[in-house]
Parts: C-alpha cells; structure tokens; sequence
C-alpha cells in the first residue's frame, strides 16, 4: 500500500509536471505565432479582412490603428496604407514628414490643423479645415499638421497613404517649437515591434 | 420706309451676330475652364469632397474612375490614389507596372486575376482571388493583373493607391501574349487630358 502510494503520488506528480509543460508549450507557440503574425504576412492570405488586421492605440489615446500594407509588414518600399479610428476627442500629435501623404476620410468628420510654414522657424498658428466622410486631401511635404475628431459622438474613420516608407516622423510639443527642437519619431509607434533598423540618413 | 426697313434688318443681322459671338465666347469660356479644372486643383479648396471630383469612364465600359490625388493634376510624386466603381461585369484590361500597387475594397465584389511569372515568357494561366468590401491586397511589382466585378447586381468599389506616378501601364491581350509584346499605354486613359510629358527611360 505505501509503495503504491508513493508510486501513485509519483505519477500524479509527473502527470501534473507533463501538465504544465503541455500548458508552457502551448504559451510559447501561441505567443511566437501572434508575435511573427504581427510582424510578418507569411501564412496569410494574398487578399486580407482589413477587420482582421493587427489593431492597436499604441499608446495614442482613442486612436485605432490598422497597417493595411506597408514596409514593417508587406516589405513594400514605395507606398504604405494606414486605416485609422479615432473615437470623439481623439488627436494626434502636431508632426511632419518628408513623404508624401494622402488623406481618405471614410466615416465621421474631425479638424485638420495644417501650418504651412516649413521655411520659417517654427510652425506657427494653423489653418484650420473641416474634413468629413469622403472628403480627400493631402499634406505639403514638411509642413506640421494635426487631426483630431472633433465630432462629440461620432468616430471618425480615415486612410491615410504615405510614400516611402517606414515613415521619419517629427513630433512638435506645441504650434510655435521651432521645427529644429521637434523629436525624431522612429520608428512611429506601430512600426516599433517590426522595425529595428535605423533610419536611411535622409531626412 | 425702305430705308427704314434696311436699317431695321441690319439692326437684326448685327443682333443675330452679336448672340452668336456672346453664345461661342460662353461656349469657349466654359470647355476652357472645365479643361483646366479637369487639369489642376487651383483654385480648388484643400479639402475636396470626392464625388465633386471630375469622373468618367474614360472608354472601358462600367468603369467609372476619378483621380483622388496624384501626379497630373495635385503635382504629387510619389503616391497617387484613384477611386473606381465598376458595374456588374465591368472589366480591367490585363496589365502590368513597376510601381507598387495597394488596393482597397470599398463596397461590392469580384474577382483579381493574377499572374506571378513576370520571370518567364508571358503571365500564363492567372490565379484567381475572391476579393470583397472591407479587403485589401497588394499586387507584386511587375506582376500581369485583371480586376472584374463578377457580380451580377451590386457594384463594386475600391481605392487604389500607385506609387510613383504617372503609372506606365503595358496592356496584354490575353494571358498568353509575351510580357515583350504588352504594349505601353501611356499616359494612362485618365492622365491624357493633362499629360503631355513623355515617360522617363524606366520601365
């Protein structure tokens, strides 16, 4: 009886130790898989759900943000998409860029704030416009701008398009930094657990 | 009475004259001012509503595309960004380019045609993808393609973003016509209005 029972013990050690190494592996393979989907479209079909996409505020409070195609993830060079909700009050920081942008404005309507003031020592006060659901527009290369959702109960749901990427963003504290003090952004946000290289020295 | 009669015709004559000259200089006025909207945003606000953008089919039957922002008529060089609606059955051309393409389904359904064999002789028979409203994919460089609304009620709507633009199209005539023979369209149907600049030597 006391060997059985030290055996029978023995067993249920080893099964509750069999256990929790199943459970631990099943961790790891989880977490490797989610880690490589985020960074990667290996395995994923050519055409994609854009709901079933990687979505995080990344910090940004209010903002959902989607990579529909881009460098970190797809390896394109050229052209990158981004699909973006902001909930009501939502904003993003005052930056600039060097590349291109393009503006789609799905659902919603918000606040562009843009200073078109890139040779001049800081940004300055901005204009400001009314963007609304299918309503387009684009950004002059290096001038600071801003949207925010300034709808009190609607989402404002917008693509926004960028060329060259992975994207050099300048971030502003305020409209009258002077654009030498604004902070190099790189990665942004959601290209940081994808992209370790550092920047090209272009600027 | 005679005398009078004359100078009453002539009034006449010369009334007659002048409408035709207020009416032919309303007419040159108007095709000269919807020439050079059609051709630049000046004059346009920042923020445009996208279904006031000009469209038009531009001779590929169902299609109807307007130019979002881009290269002609924004002075963009590195993304440009085209809405399209096809009604049922309407079809692309099968074709290829250099540049990145991202495409975004808006509403509807259909079908891509693609080809991966941009290495050998010619496409070849294409793979064949169900894509649908809220997706997205991308067409790799190169790469022969078709997009059709095989839908048999509902039209399909999506966004498609090209990197450096103007776009160099080549055009096949079917799957089987050698990449060598695809013929260069260019500027491409909606840049001909306001593209006269030949291409550089990059295809």
């Amino acid at each position: 009886m006391a060997a059985g029972s030290r055996s029978s013990k023995k067993m249920r050690r080893n099964g509750v130790l069999l256990i929790n190494l199943y459970v631990l592996s099943l961790f790891l393979l989880a977490t490797t898989t989610a880690s490589s989907s985020r960074c990667s479209i290996k395995g994923l079909p050519l055409v994609r759900n854009m709901s079933e996409l990687p979505q995080d505020s990344y910090g940004i409070g209010g903002l959902s943000h989607t990579t529909v195609a881009g460098s970190a993830l797809h390896g394109l060079k050229e052209v990158e998409v981004w699909l973006q909700t902001f909930s009501p009050g939502a904003v993003t920081p005052i930056h600039r860029h060097s590349c291109e942008e393009v503006f789609v404005v799905l659902k919603g309507s918000g606040t562009l704030y843009l200073a078109s003031n890139s040779h001049e020592k800081y940004p300055g006060k901005p204009q400001e416009y009314f963007i609304f659901a299918n309503s387009t527009f684009h950004i002059p290369v290096n001038d600071a701008h801003q949207i925010l959702n300034t709808d009190e109960h609607e989402d404002m749901q917008l693509l926004a398009i960028i060329s060259r990427p992975p994207v050099k963003v300048f971030i502003y504290e305020d409209w009258f930094m002077p654009h030498t003090a604004a902070k190099l952004k790189f990665p942004i946000f959601w290209d940081e657990q994808c992209l370790q290289a550092p920047p090209k020295d272009e600027l």
